[in-house]
C-alpha cells in the first residue's frame, strides 16, 4: 500500500528547490532536440553566456553553464582553482555546508573547518583571527555558502570581503549561491567573489540540470596552475571551445538552453532588484507567520534571516517529519525536512523562485496554520477526501492514465 | 495604464468555467495535427463515443461530440428535436437559463417561460399545473438547466421525470448540464432525459471547444421529423458518418479528442461517483465558509444548493465587481461576476472540475477571507507587491517574454 | 486486426488540412485555461481582431473568430447576410462547393447552381450571362470557393468583381477561402469580397477549432435585415460584445487564441507575400513532379492550377484510395482521397501551411515516386519493416504507452 | 549577416546524437518540478532502475542514472573502478575513443593505447598479444568503444570477452556504448562487460542530460578499493541512497525521469530486438545508397559496419564541411561533420534512435542525392526559397516570435 497521493488539483512546491517553474519556461522547453554543432546553437549560447552574468552581478566574470547539478558545480569550483593539499577555510553551519566540506575533504584539500551551531551564520570573528595569523598566506581559499539551505541562514559576504581586504589576503573566495542567486542580493564583482555558483532548479525556477558557475579573472588565472584532477568539470575545455566559437566541449541540453533563455527573459522583465524585493516580502511574511504561530525560527539572529528558506523549529513532542509527510499527503504541499542533526526538529518552508505573495501566505501558510491548529469543524468534510494511489510504482500496463 | 497583473506565480481559476485543466490533459493535447480520414482517428473516435456515454449515465443514448461551445450545444439540442412554433416549457431562474430562452425564442419556438426569483429553483408546481392542463400534449419539450451557473441553483430533475410520468406526458426533456455533468449526480437514463449536454471547459476540465450532446432514442426519433433549419448542428450528418465508420462530417480537433481521452481516463481512475462526492465536499466547505463570514448564499433553499458554484451575496454597500477585480489583480484568483440583475450584488465561487479541498478552502476561501476582513498586519508587507503590465495589449516587438 | 501503423518516426501531413503545425504554435497553446472575463483576454482579443484582418488584406472588414469549423463559418456567412428564399448564384466545381451548396439549400435559399466539370473552374461566362439578364437584381449573392480543395482548382475572383462592376450589380460576394487564405493571393478589399472565411487548421497551420469570418461594411449592413434564423452564428451578438469591449458572447478557447497570436506572428515574420510566393514554389514543384511521372493533373487548365493542393489522376487500372492507404501505412504520409465522383480516380497532395520545399519535393514527392515506380532494390530491406498496432482502439489498460 | 536559416517546416536530425525525440517522450517531459524527497519520486526511480537494466541486457548489473553527459559517464566508469597509475589497454580508432583516452590520461591512468587507422576497428590481435604476455595481470582494464561515432565502426565485443576468457585474464571491460546501446546488439551479461554506459540523447531518443552507467558485480567490488578521486561521480553515494530507498544523493531532473519512463515504455512496446532489427535495416539502406552514389564508406570492412552511423568519404576536391553546411541551410537537415584527422574528408549520417525507413531513405538520402547530383530542373523553383534570419543572436526585443 503506497503512502502517497495522486488526484485532482495541483502540486505546491515549498521546498527550497526544485521550485515551481513558470509556464513560459515550461513552454520554451517543450521542444525537439537540435544539432548543437549547427550555427544556431552557438549563436544562442553566445548571448546566454553574456546575459547569465547579470544574475551574478558581474561584468568581469566568465560563466560556465555545465550539464550537472549544484554538487557538480561545487566540484567545478574547487578542482579548477585549487591543488590537492591546499588549505581551505570552510564554514560548517548546516547540512549543505557540511556536504560541501565532505566533498572538499574527499577531493584531497586541507579543510580548516569553522563550525557554528546550526541556526547561526559563519563565524567571521574566527575568520578574522585566521586571516590575521596567516601572514604566510597558507589559506588558499575561503569556501562559504551564501545561504545555508538547511537552516535558513544567510551569511554576510560583504564582511568576508572587508576582512580579506583589511588583511590584504589573497585567498580566493568560493561561494555556494545555490539558494541565494536570483533571489537574494548577491554582488560578485562588488564583493570580490572569485567563484560563485548556482543550480537551475533553484531561484532561476527551471528544471534541474544546469550547474552555473562564474569565475573571476583571478579564479581563471588560478585555474591555469591548479593541479586537481578534472576532466568533465575542467574549465580549460570550455575555454577552448569558447575561443573556437562552438562553445560546448560536449553535448548541452538544448531544452535547458531555451529554458534558460526564457528564465533570463522573465528575470529581465521583472527586474532582478524587484525579484530580490519580492523575496524580501516573502521571507518577511513567512517569519511573521511563524512568530504568530508561537514557533521558533531555527535562525538565531535577525542578521542571518534568509529570504529564500525558513526553518521552523517544532515543539519537542512533535516530529517535524510528520508535518512534512502530512502536508504532502493531504495538501499536495511539499515542505523541506529537517536534515541531519536537526532531523525531526525543524521543517523548512522554501519561499524562493516562481512564487508570489498569496501563494506563500494564502496557501502554504494557511495550510500550515490549519495543520498546526488541528483542522477545525468547517473543514471536517475533507477528512476522508484523498485518494491514495500507488501508480508510480506500477508496471506500465497497470499504471493509471493520470500518470502519463 | 493597464488594469491587470502579470508576474510570478500561478493563475487560480475559481470561475465556474473554464476550469483548471489537469496536467495529464494538457500533456495529451500537446501534439501535432493528424489526418482525421486516416484509420487511426476513427478508431479513437469509436471508443470515445462509447466512453463518453458514461458521463451522462446512459447506455441507450447517442452522443455527439461537436466542435462548438455550450451555446452551440443548446442550439443542437433544440433544432434537432423541435420544429418552429413548437411549445417549450422553459424555466427562467438566472442568466444562463435566460440566454437559453432567448435562443429558443430567436429560433422560433413558442416558449412558455416559467420564471422564478433568481436564487430559487425551477417552479415545478407550475410545471405540474401545466402538464395537468395539457391533455392535448401541446407541450413538445421541457427545457431546464440542471444547474444554473449564475445563481448556484441545482434543479431537481428526478421530480421533473416523476411529473411527466404521473401525467403520462410525452414531452421531451432537454437538459443543460453545462455546469453539472461530471460534477453533480446526473442520470440520463434513470431520469428519462432526452437531450443532455455539456461543454468541455466545465467539469470535464478541458479547454473550450467541444459541445457534447447526448440524445435518447426518443430524441433521435424526434430528429427525423423536426423541421428546424440546421446544417452545422444537424445530427443527421453525424449519424451518416457514424454509419460509414468515419464519424466526422467535418474536421474535428485532434488535440481535443486526445484531451477528451485523457479526461475520461482521469474520470475513470477517480471514479465518477467519487468525483461527485468530491464536489459535494467542495460545495459544503464553501457554504460553511460563506456562513462563517456572515454572508448570504444567493441560493435560497438548501434543496437547491449547488456543489459546483456558490453565488455569494455581498452587503449592499459593496460592489461585488470590485471584489472580483481585486481578487484577480492581487491574488491571481479568478471569481465569477454577478450577471444581469444580480450584477454588483453577488460574486461567484466556482468549485468544479480539477480542484481539490485545500485549493478551495486554503487558497480561494483564504484569499476571500483576507480580502473581506481587510488585510491584517502580518500581510502588510505585500501591499505594494504586484507588478502591473499591459503586455497582452502590446505589439509583438514590445511584448515581454513571459507572454510567449 | 488493425490496418494502421504506429511506430518510430514522424507523421507527414500532405492532406489539404489539417496541416502540420509549427512548433512555436504548439508551444504557445501548451497552457492552462484562463478566465475570459478577466481584463487580460479582451486585451489579447482586441489586437488579434486587428491583426487577423491582414490575412484577408482588408482594412474595412470586421472579423469574427468563431469557435467552429469551416462548415460553421459557411453557415455564419450565409445566415447573417441572407434571408430564406434569397437567390444565390453558386458554383459547383467539386466536393466542397457541392457541400456548401447543399448547406445553402438546406438553409432555405434559392440556389442557382452553375456546374462545371470537376477539374474546371467556375464558369464565369455563365455568371456574366446571369448578371446581364438580372436587371431586377434578384441575385442577392454570389457564393464561390476561392480554391476547390477537392480538385485543386483556383477560381478567378478578380474577374467576378469585374463582372459585377461591369453590370453594376449589387450582389454580395461570399467567398470560401478555406484552402486559400494565408497561402494564395487573396484580396478582400481590392476584389470587393463581402464575406470571406477560413478555418484555423488550413493555411494558418493551427489545430482545428476556429472559423474565421470577415465581413465587409456592406455585409454588416445586410446582416441588419437578413432574416435567416441564427443564434450561435449571429454576428449581432459578437458586435454587441465588441462594443462592450468584452468581445466574447460565449466562451472562446484560450489556447487557440494564443495559438492564433503565434500563427499571426509567424506570418508577419515571414511576410504574407513571401508565404504566398513559397506556396507558388510548392505548387510548381508538385506539378512538375506529376508531369515527370507522366500523370495527369485533375485541374484542366493552367489558369486554375492551385498552389495549395494538387489532385493527381491515376491510371484507370489503379484505385487511388490504395495509394493513399499505402502512403499512410508505409510512409506515415497522409494524402487526400479522391472524393465523391472522383473517388478512386485521384489522390490529392496538400502543399499548404507549415511546409517547406524539401519536405514537399524530397519527402512527399520522393515517397510517391518510389511507390509509383515500385520500390527498387535499394529499399528492399524495408519491406518487412513496419509494425502494425491497433493501439488506438484499445481500452486504456491495454493501450501501449506511446499512445499517451 | 547570419549564415543559418529559420523558417517553415521541420528540423531533420541525422547527426549521431542528439537524435529526434518521439512525441510521447516530449509530452511526458512537459511538466512541473516535483519534490524528489517525496514518496513519489523514489517509487518512480525504483522501477526505472529495474527497467533500465534491460537496455544493457543485464540482470546482475547495477545502474546509475547520473545527471551528466556521456563524458561524465566515462569519468564515472573510470574513477569508480580504477586507481591512478592503473594500466588500461585502450583502443584509439576515431575521435571519440581519442577523447576518452585523453580523459584516461588526464585522470592519471597508465594508458596503453592500441591505435588503428581511422575506419578500422580495434585491433584485437594486439589485444591478444598483450593479454598473452600479461601473466602478471598488470592490465587492470580494457577500455573500448562499442561503436566509434566518428567513423561508423562497430567493435566486436564478444571477441574481447573470448580473449579474456582464453587467457583467464581478470581485467575489467569498460565499454562506451554511447552510440550503440538501444540500437545495436549489446549484451552486458553475456559478454562479461563490467561497466557499460550511454547518454540519454543517443539511441534512447531523449534530450541530453542523463549519463546512464551500469556496473557488473565485479565492477562494484572494484569500486570499493579504487583510489581515484571522485565525489560527484562516486557510486558510493548512490549506493548509500539506494539502500535508504531515497535513491538520489543530489537533485535529479524530474522531467528526464518521466522522459526515461516514456522512452523505456516505447522500447518495450516496439521490443528491443525489433529496435535492433530496425537499425540494421536503416544501416543497410544507407550503405546501399552510399554505394549507389559511388562514394566510399569510411569503415573499411563489412565486419565493422555500423548500423547507427555511416561516415561517407567525399571525393578529394570536395570539402565535406560544405555538404554539412549546405544540408543544414537548405534542407533543415543536420548531418555530422568529419572530426579531427578526417575533417573535411567525411560527413556522417546518423541513423539511430527515433527514425524510420522512409525518413532515412526518402528524406535524408534523397536530399543528399539531390545535393550530390546538383539540383535538377524540377527543383529549380526552390533556388531562391529560403529565408535567412539571425534571430537567435538577437536581443529579446528584436527576436521574432517564431523563436519563442
Amino acid at each position: 500500500m503506497a503512502d502517497y497521493v495522486y488526484g485532482p488539483g495541483r502540486t505546491h512546491l515549498f521546498v527550497p528547490g526544485p521550485v515551481n517553474i513558470p509556464d513560459p519556461v515550461i513552454r520554451a522547453m517543450n521542444r525537439q532536440n537540435e544539432d548543437y554543432r549547427s550555427p544556431a546553437v552557438p549563436a544562442l549560447t553566445k548571448i546566454l553566456l553574456e546575459d547569465v552574468k547579470k544574475i551574478f552581478k558581474t561584468t568581469s566574470g566568465t560563466p560556465f553553464i555545465i550539464p550537472t547539478t549544484g554538487t557538480g558545480a561545487w566540484e567545478s569550483a574547487l578542482t579548477n582553482t585549487l591543488s590537492p593539499g591546499d588549505r581551505i577555510v570552510s564554514f560548517l553551519i548546516g547540512q549543505f555546508s557540511l556536504l560541501w566540506i565532505d566533498q572538499q575533504q574527499r577531493l584531497g584539500f586541507n579543510v580548516d573547518v569553522v563550525e557554528s551551531d546550526w541556526g547561526r551564520g559563519a563565524d567571521l570573528d574566527v575568520l578574522e583571527a585566521k586571516l590575521r595569523q596567516d601572514t604566510a598566506h597558507t589559506i588558499k581559499a575561503i569556501a562559504i555558502v551564501h545561504n545555508e539551505t538547511a537552516t535558513g541562514v544567510t551569511n554576510n559576504l560583504a564582511t568576508v570581503r572587508k576582512l580579506l581586504d583589511a588583511y590584504r589576503h589573497p585567498a580566493l573566495v568560493l561561494v555556494d549561491g545555490v539558494s541565494s542567486i536570483c533571489a537574494l542580493d548577491f554582488r560578485m564583482d562588488e564583493w570580490g567573489v572569485d567563484v560563485a555558483l548556482t543550480g537551475s532548479q533553484k531561484a532561476l525556477s527551471m528544471p534541474t540540470g544546469l550547474g552555473i558557475v562564474c569565475a573571476s579573472p583571478k579564479a581563471l588565472e588560478a585555474s591555469k596552475t591548479a593541479k586537481s584532477v578534472r576532466v568533465f568539470f575542467d574549465w580549460k575545455d570550455y575555454l577552448k571551445f569558447y575561443k573556437m566559437g562552438t562553445y560546448w566541449p560536449y553535448t548541452p541540453s538544448i531544452q535547458l538552453l531555451y529554458g534558460l533563455r526564457a528564465a533570463l527573459d522573465l528575470l529581465e522583465e521583472e527586474g532582478l532588484d524587484n525579484v530580490i524585493k519580492r523575496h524580501t516580502r516573502l521571507g518577511t511574511a513567512t517569519r511573521l507567520a511563524v512568530e504568530a504561530w508561537g514557533l521558533k525560527n531555527c535562525t538565531q539572529k535577525e542578521e542571518w534571516f534568509s529570504n529564500t528558506v525558513t526553518a521552523v523549529v517544532v515543539p519537542s513532542y512533535i516530529d517535524s517529519g510528520e508535518i512534512v509527510k502530512h502536508a504532502w499527503k493531504r495538501y499536495n504541499l511539499s515542505l523541506g525536512l529537517g536534515l541531519n542533526k536537526i532531523a525531526g526538529k525543524v521543517f523548512r518552508i522554501g519561499h524562493l523562485g516562481n512564487l508570489n505573495e498569496p501563494a506563500v501566505s494564502h496557501y502554504a501558510i494557511r495550510c500550515l496554520e490549519v495543520m498546526l491548529k488541528e483542522e477545525r469543524q468547517a473543514f471536517a468534510a475533507f477528512r476522508s477526501g484523498f485518494k491514495v494511489l500507488d501508480s508510480r510504482s506500477q508496471k506500465p500496463s497497470e499504471r493509471p492514465a493520470c500518470f502519463s
